[in-house]
């Protein structure tokens, strides 16, 4: 396991995220959903604690709570008041290595899990873009955590717990900490915690090509969603932040070329974005638009246009406005203990190390235009995936293969 | 006009947020989305600026913005690096002020705004919300602000023009600044850029009955979205927290009575929460809760009970869990110059003066369990409101009339 911190006296707060290798790449044949059910009991009693006493004690500490089950990892995260970070973290201990994870809640949690799998069924454009995510990656890297109905209604107490055993443990564990906080007093207080914490036998899962799927999805409405991804290259590349540049000209900010083109010289969508999002060994440039049906079309060509036309390089006044815009955000970041603590958690998965602010930002400064369409030029967009969702399949435009 | 502004010199950020009276609550009728469409003209070009250039230079200071156009009021925000806020604030002077609202943009805006309100549509919780609002306050007061299809393709630019003569201007406009700036010299520089600003003839919009409406949408899905409200007192009465503190009870985190009752015994919903949603005369507590079609009768049963158990007053320990919740997120609200921005805004325009975050920890501190049960025995939750979306009509439970 290991713990990473960047402390900022200047803050009151002080943020944790525990990123840990419980992801749903883990869930075994006909289980799929066993992570996100785990997850869910995890939070079901932990320690010398019951269900409803572990969740009160850790709000009588003021603690805002989050938790997610991605691809790879789960996620579980807090901040509260400086002082109160020690036992904060005492309570997590508890919930990560001894979780009660009882028999008799499991119908409500199972039930909650199938509550957030139908919930989707009724938002078009989630539901699209899981669609993109599953036909752009092989299996099990596009899946979404939330499972399937069949499986989540199998699923047993005993899977739960064997799935804990086996995933939960401090290998691939990463506890991240930024606020307020001393290091050598938190360095011991980990220790104390999780020392002792023994290693789980993960069996790391086999990627297997996808089953070939349609790429237009039925849906009764008047609205068409369009989704678009093309493959770029992840984070630990070192070229990273020349596709992220890239990907903001594309999609940062009220200037950008797909919110100039598509929304605000065409009016065709209220909503258009192109995302960078990025696994340890695979990442997409992920795009999306919803627009009324008898637009669609035009909605697809011209952001198909824009995506391709990146090939030709930016502008250096684009690069301008971005690198403004980042600099900003970055001192902004510096301001929020919780978004430090999930930045340098993910950092060292991806990397092996935390990058500072400071490091980010000479990066940034060092983006030239030439930097950015020497690496269009080698590493245009291709294979564009196109997946659609709405009355009636579209016309793939001219350059998508 | 006035300004607001709460120094945090700790801070490298600075943050800025215009309240002014352009919601939709003034829009003519048969032109339902004319704050809307305005909001949108007005980002379209200001002062010396075209389109692309006030937006490009606004970039080129990193300034992170946002707009919305609610009921009573527009909101135009920003958050940037505190030296770059005096010249952000010269473009939003351009904005507000000298908006080109150029008539060859008009139906690029117009669309962009047909599509945001069809894309309601296609969000079944969403547009729940939105009906419910609409039957529960008398008209204006429950619209919602994209307005209406055949009104907006009927706006004409001297539509636009007209609402921005009539209702921008410095009467009841409202500029709160926060985060790391000098107060003085802020004084001068807005003083320069909005002291001549000649007062506008804005009349206020009357109140009339809501026609009646169903309470049930039909909505073809497996999918049931129930929602129910009923009335509190707004922010401006003495006993707001009172009100506040009981609706936390209720739904204020993973202890609270609804994510208990309906989510984690019963696993009947992946989303459940009850809100305090203010204006200045008249107040609600909106409710929210999507299930599967053959468990919606149960949630809303549930969840019924849940509002109607309040009269019978919270226990200690409920509050205790709540104090410390609010605490901490108080003290990282200091952190962020965005949240603190908006908050003195709305202080002032409900109250007439800002509360520091020292003051309202004091008004927390002096809750206890004797003065919100004093307020639930004298105003328990009555007339509840139930509204439902969804392929079949709930049975309406016992207690609510």
């Amino acid at each position: 396991m290991v713990l990473v911190g960047e402390p900022t006296p200047s803050l009151e707060s002080a943020a944790f995220s525990f990123l840990l290798p419980g992801g749903c790449c883990y869930d075994p044949p006909q289980r799929a959903g066993l992570a996100a059910i785990t997850c869910e009991m995890m939070l079901r009693g932990a320690g010398p604690r019951d269900s409803r006493t572990w969740i009160a004690d850790l709000e009588n500490l003021g603690v805002e709570r989050g938790e997610s089950v991605g691809v790879s990892q789960a996620n579980f995260g807090g901040a509260t008041l400086k002082d109160n970070l020690p036992a904060a973290l005492v309570l997590f201990a508890d919930l990560l290595r001894r979780p009660h994870l009882p028999c008799e809640q499991l119908e409500a949690g199972r039930s909650a899990c199938l509550q957030e799998l139908q919930a989707v069924e009724d938002e078009p454009s989630q539901k699209l873009m899981i669609e993109l995510r599953r036909r752009r990656y092989p299996d099990p890297w596009g899946r979404p955590s939330h499972g399937e109905a069949d499986a989540l209604r199998a699923i047993t107490i005993d899977d739960v717990r064997a799935f804990h055993t086996r995933n939960y443990g401090p290998r691939g564990t990463i506890l991240a900490v930024a606020g307020n906080f001393d290091w050598r007093r938190l360095c011991a207080h980990v220790e104390q915690l999780f020392g002792d914490w023994p290693a789980q036998k993960q069996s790391e899962p086999a990627t297997t090509p996808n089953p070939s799927r349609e790429n237009h999805i039925p849906f009764d409405s008047n609205q068409a969603h369009v989704a678009i991804a093309y493959p770029t290259i992840p984070y630990k590349h070192p070229d990273y932040y020349q596709s992220w540049a890239a990907v903001g000209v594309l999609s940062s900010g009220s200037s950008s070329r797909l919110f100039t083109e598509v929304r605000e010289k065409r009016g065709l969508c209220y909503t258009v974005y192109a995302s960078l999002h990025t696994q340890r060994e695979r990442a997409s440039v992920l795009c999306y638009a919803g627009t009324t049906a008898e637009r669609a079309q035009e909605t697809l060509d011209v952001t198909v246009h824009e995506l391709l036309r990146l090939a030709d390089g930016i502008e250096q006044s684009e690069l301008d406005r971005l690198k403004a815009r980042i600099k900003s955000s970055l001192i902004m970041q510096q301001e929020s203990s919780s978004a430090r603590a999930g930045s340098i958690a993910r950092d060292w998965y991806h990397l092996g190390r935390a990058r500072t602010l400071d490091e980010v930002s000479e990066i940034v400064d060092a983006l030239t235009s030439e930097s950015i369409n020497a690496f269009l030029h080698d590493s245009p967009p291709r294979d564009l995936l196109v997946v659609t969702l709405g009355p009636e399949p579209l016309e793939v435009p001219v350059g998508v293969s």
